[in-house]
């Protein structure tokens, strides 16, 4: 029993890139590699090939194009949303215990910085509940940042109902939302949400490693992370990734499409039943993105799991790849799940170009893996 | 007379991408797309031709593997240098008046949070002096900032004797150096040059647009600009741009070979020679990296040669493309170019792809153009 070619289950979704988005960046790597700020005719096509693409990424979040920003990655939209959006703020940061790292790592230089940042607790299923953001919150805060799908899980926030909350409890914040592992795989209208600051990255959607953009609701009076040549309208300068950002929008617009005709939900749960037993927790609600199963085998190692796994060709995760390296996981700490589950816990991803037969496949090789172990530790 | 196809002399010699990077960009998008963060045996060989890539980059340098980070511009290689190269120490800032527009920005966003920013003038050929420097200096100046080769005129910079004589005023200075235009074109080793900091760029060397780096000097403790995952050992979190990073290492090297072979100042000449009379100004210095030419022509205005010369297929630069948009040229004013010169000036660059023939026709169609122009005027 081996796969011919690996069944990559793991990071969050993310996809080989799509042809769409190799053939733009050859096209403007190559034939048009003109720089889009020059004046000149064949400059100004690019710089019309870029609105259209801002356009298109603007259009899959109900926003228009003067909102949104394009940066090299979700992790410098996180960053630029703590250090811009509070900038000449005063008052305290709001943020949810079960962020992605480039979230926490953001809110923890503000710490470090004097500013008084507070988490909010999630419930035991991972999400972030109205009241205890309330709770948190008082009318000094200024700014929020509540992730909308957790990368860990798939947790689904109610990112509508925490945002109205939020804006209640103290009118003045800024609210911010991570929709890395949202953006088109469940609805993401910006306006509906009420956002003020949404994180979304190229290469979970089929786009290119180095991409990313942040939206910015139009008003919000935020300075720009990176300053220089003025580009993007003066708010993110550095010359353009023009076949990244063409690519991604394009990218997005295939993902969007495979997105509707997936059911991954099913994958997950056809998983889910198969691999769970008295002595398996599935992290995460019933409000799942269906991208993404965590599971958390009592008294076994998940990293045990996922190199067995890896050996018959079936490639896991354990927690975010952003933080293979650290030790415990903080995310599922914070749902407090028990010690002896965290340490087994493994994570599933699925994409739009995830199988049936893949899935079967993968199952039936963790299946065996935890028997196995079971047997080992059982003598 | 007519260009078959666009002779592309703008842009300070950014070339179309080298075919080693367009099959980078490809690979680790397609086939390769695993994150390099992860556990698996697939991400640990990605992993690895990073660090091959990062010896590459570190050994054009004279740097070693862990003094280079990759950012995703020369834009954001400079903002970080300001940003956290100064970070917690008190002082001045020293810059020259001739940087590019990233890191004057850069520091103006620190003058405008109340630090004591201070520009050294340049000789009126753009050079930036030891005298003038230690005169802006003193004991209390915690970073310098001087460009290595200008964007604008291509005058290179003594770094190695301006580096010596900025620690010997303030020897805990951070001293920064811009080498974008450098690069793959003079020499550019970091340990002989003496300097702290230095910025590169991809696209400058047959790299993709999106890619830069940062070298940072072995011991000099510098916080992160980008927070998050912990890549690149925690100095710059993000995803690593896998494709993009490994492109750029096997552009620069072709580029560097290219260059070796290429004889820019030959040319650079040629068309020098061609084009000034009495009422033509050459700004820059002898001391050039033979790349850009910088001309102003008397009583003329830049744009208007520049889009004659488009319509002959032939496109030239009026300034750096990160500064198009901006009236008045920042640069050539500080080197004191008398504004009726100022605003009748183009800027050529060369490449190792730039071929005599395409010269020659450039210089015809320029001259033509001033020609012209200059019969209009005189009536």
């Amino acid at each position: 029993m081996f796969a011919e070619k690996p069944v990559y289950l793991d990071n969050a979704a993310t996809t080989k890139a799509d042809v769409s988005a190799l053939e733009s960046i050859v096209k403007y790597g190559g034939e048009l590699y003109y720089n889009p700020s020059a004046g000149y005719v064949k400059s100004l096509e690019i710089k019309k090939d870029i609105e259209e693409a801002t356009d298109t990424i603007a259009g899959l979040l109900g926003a228009s194009r003067e909102e949104i920003i394009f940066t090299s990655c979700a992790t410098e939209s996180n960053n630029e949303a703590f250090e811009c959006g509070i900038r000449n703020k005063k008052g305290n940061v709001v943020l949810s215990a079960v962020e992605h790292a480039s979230v926490y790592e953001s809110a923890m230089r503000l710490k470090s910085r004097g500013m008084d940042v507070r988490f909010v607790k999630p419930l035991s299923d991972g999400r972030i509940s109205s009241e205890a953001l309330q709770c948190v919150m008082d009318e000094n805060t200024a700014f929020v940042s509540i992730i909308h799908c957790s990368n860990e899980t798939g947790t689904v926030n109610d990112i509508q109902s925490l945002c109205a909350v939020a804006k209640e409890r103290s009118p003045r914040c800024v609210f911010h939302s991570d929709g890395v592992q949202a953006f088109c795989k469940i609805p993401t209208d910006v306006k509906k949400l009420g956002v003020d600051l949404y994180s979304i990255s190229a290469h979970k959607v089929g786009g290119l490693k180095g991409v990313g953009a942040l939206y910015v609701k139009k008003g919000l009076n935020m300075p720009p992370f990176i300053v220089g040549g003025g580009q993007q309208n003066g708010r993110r300068s550095g010359t353009e990734n023009v076949g990244g950002i063409i690519g991604f929008a394009k990218a997005a617009l295939a993902y969007k499409d495979s997105a509707a005709a997936f059911d991954a939900s099913k994958l997950r749960q056809y998983m889910a039943a198969r691999l769970t037993d008295d002595r398996v927790k599935i992290n995460g609600s019933e409000y799942n993105s269906g991208y993404i199963l965590s599971l958390s085998f009592e008294g076994l190692r998940g990293e045990v799991i996922a190199h067995m796994a890896e050996e018959k060709g079936v490639l896991v995760g354990l927690g975010s790849a952003c933080s293979t390296h650290v030790k415990s996981n903080r995310v599922l700490e914070a749902m407090r799940v028990p010690r002896r589950y965290a340490e087994g816990s493994i994570r599933i991803s699925f994409s739009p170009h995830t199988t049936t037969e893949e899935v079967e496949y993968a199952t039936e090789v963790i299946a065996e893996a935890v028997e196995k172990l079971r047997k080992v530790i059982n003598g």
